[in-house]
């Protein structure tokens, strides 16, 4: 809607860590380690990213470039308050003076947090965006962080900011700002290959959302101006930079992720997502996501026994299939704030034309064809959510500021409400 | 052609600075400098600009941000080895801890080699890559570089080349590190409002043959295998990552650059124009050119008495006219490297389908048609150039290394003759 009360903003703002990309890209990542400065890298990794081998020659290319380096293979999956303490114990403990960052976004976002809490006191709590931390501003320097995605997902290998669980408050918040963000990312799509199936399709419908979203959020433009440069927001709403890779994202992943869910081994779609991924943070991770994000923090976090085919034996909603899970409901609701986007991102997912009187229904409609060809888990319901949690998690979703400041039509409680009530199943 | 006599390289790598982009971004720049830890700032800009007070708004931003800052508006229009020597031996009397480029190529270029020569002891020279120069790589921190361009052409405020006209050789030549890369890149369209018709002209140009000469570029991957990471190109050929953004530039230029010249006061003109300037560098800076910006050098560096309007009184051939007089050649030469490229290349600068059969002439005819449009001087001929002139300037074509390494079909010595041979006139 017109917003005449204030004048709104003009101005958009990019960033993103260098980038290197394509098969065999990682042995080069003593040399790329030593051009940042780095004497003694610590390598963050979970279990499971380490079994597959990549961690370990990782460490391997930067100990033959001469540098020292250590492994710690103990991130958890989905990081908690308490696993990132114990990460940081440890890092704290070393002579660590640079950081690699080897998996998804559990390992890349442990990296980071890890980053800030060696280089500042204080604790994870302070610098949790508020109302629910205390939004203290990192103001000393990091050490370098590189970081070598795995699992063609979350883009958080270009992105500022860190997502954790509260294990206390049963939700799931974020740390944001410039330096967090790696210098590098060293993209490499061999290392995916043995992603598993269920990894594989959350991740990518992590990419896909994450794109739509974008595509779909509030235009820099129409956002309230900000008073000076600190008070400006690190994702600044869509802009004419992230559309063009939001497109690019959606048109990948309709074309490729189907096939590295069903044959692994299909280097091809393999590159294709690798790609996806790697555009993720790179061109669009500034916009800002916004109301399947936002659900997906409650919904992880808020958890009891859900266990995820291809994950650790422990209750969780890998963060790929939370965000997916009320994206239909989402983009049906948000489609009359901009039609056109909606039917265009239809039309890039599923990869033919689409009839504009379809209206709402059509990105809804190609995603769930896309989630259900990979298995995806049919809605909330299937995470063990009823009616007697939507109240839980509504309140959840109203808290996640920094998405809601984005969302390209007001969300009230009463229709967050109603897209968890829609997304308890979606077929 | 295939290349069976050694293994070709997988890897393409990808780097840009931060980009604040919009109608009024300038008037945060005090704050963005403090961010960066600067202090005390140099303004670097040459007199032309001066003239259009955008250096004395920067400085005045900078001031009421509580920073120390000083203008130096003597950088010299298409910089000499003679006009940088100059500036960096003022450079190297103060303060500064900070230099803002306003301008063009000239003072971002200008800015790049000041902040190397007041960080590094050493000559120019000694930094210009061989075969001409030394070839020395910078091994010291330089200091925070915010680029502000204000003629929508070159994209060096994204890049991290520094060019410079060798008086006494009469040729131009570059030096390239990723440590002359600005880390930031202010771009507000309202600067570009008052830039001349012929400036705008050349500039946008530059634009155009820099995105049609990364889109047909050498695909990273024909070329031959770095031995390692130290050894890799910053120019690292067609990638997927530029073919994105060198498509949009083409795109926007072809639809904006008419109405830019004809009509300065266009704004939706000057913002498309802008943009695409901003995404030459941001987008495919790291590609890198070929033919027609190696020709541009020894054209621009052989100069004897032309005289470009809208530029300073003196003999000088805008680097933006010096790339585009060669292009329509050049192209028509690379054509069969890849004919789908430069047919699409075709299209998207016309703005409507082309007719395959038109093959090899359909660029150069689309190039033709825009040029006449804007005024452009009619082929090298118009700078004084003719057929005695040719083996200097194909001599100076040879020595441009960095472009050849990416030609997407050889160039021979005779081969470079015949496309200036053809460029003397081009309609």
């Amino acid at each position: 809607m017109p917003r005449f009360d204030h004048p709104t903003e003009t101005v958009f703002t990019w960033a993103a860590p260098s980038l290197k990309f394509g098969l065999g890209a990682l042995a080069e990542i003593g040399e790329d380690l030593r051009a940042l400065g780095v004497t003694h890298a610590l390598v963050l990794t979970d279990p499971g990213v380490a079994a597959s081998g990549v961690p370990d020659r990782v460490a391997h290319a930067v100990k033959a470039a001469g540098l020292g380096v250590d492994v710690y293979d103990n991130v958890g999956v989905e990081p908690t308050d308490k696993s990132i303490e114990e990460a940081v114990a440890h890092a704290r403990t070393g002579p660590w003076d640079g950081f690699v960052a080897v998996g998804g976004g559990s390992a890349m976002d442990t990296a980071k947090a890890v980053n800030l809490l060696t280089s500042h006191d204080g604790t994870l709590m302070d610098f949790i965006a508020p109302p629910i931390g205390g939004g203290r501003v990192p103001d000393g320097k990091l050490k370098p962080l590189v970081a070598v995605p795995t699992t063609a997902g979350t883009g958080s290998e270009a992105t500022s900011i860190c997502v954790v669980d509260l294990l206390d408050l049963h939700l799931k918040a974020g740390i944001s700002h410039p330096r967090l963000r790696p210098q590098l990312a060293v993209v490499d799509p061999l290392t995916t290959l043995s992603v598993p199936p269920q990894v594989t399709a959350a991740s990518g419908m992590d990419v896909l959302t994450h794109a739509a979203e974008s595509y779909t959020a509030l235009s820099f433009d129409a956002r309230p101006a900000f008073p000076d440069a600190s008070a400006r927001a690190a994702f600044c709403g869509a802009n004419p930079i992230s559309d063009v890779w939001c497109e690019k994202a959606m048109e990948l992943v309709g074309t490729h992720l189907r096939r590295a869910v069903m044959n692994g081994n299909d280097l091809d779609a393999r590159y294709g997502m690798a790609y996806a991924s790697a555009v993720t943070g790179m061109g669009f991770g500034n916009a800002g996501t916004h109301i399947p994000h936002a659900n997906a923090y409650p919904i992880a976090g808020a958890v009891e026994d859900y266990r995820a085919e291809g994950y650790p034996e422990m209750p969780m909603v890998p963060h790929g299939q939370a965000v997916a899970s009320t994206a239909m409901a989402a983009f049906r609701y948000t489609f009359p704030a901009d039609p056109k986007r909606h039917l265009r991102a239809a039309e890039l997912v599923g990869g033919r034309p689409v009839d504009p009187d379809e209206g709402a229904e059509a990105l809804p409609r190609v995603l769930r064809e896309l989630m259900r060809d990979i298995g995806m888990p049919n809605g909330i319901s299937a995470f063990g959510y009823g009616e007697p949690h939507l109240d839980t998690l509504v309140a959840g979703t109203m808290k996640q500021s920094r998405q809601l400041s984005v969302v390209p039509r007001p969300l009230t409680t009463e229709a967050a409400g109603r897209i968890f009530r829609e997304s308890l199943r979606n077929w």
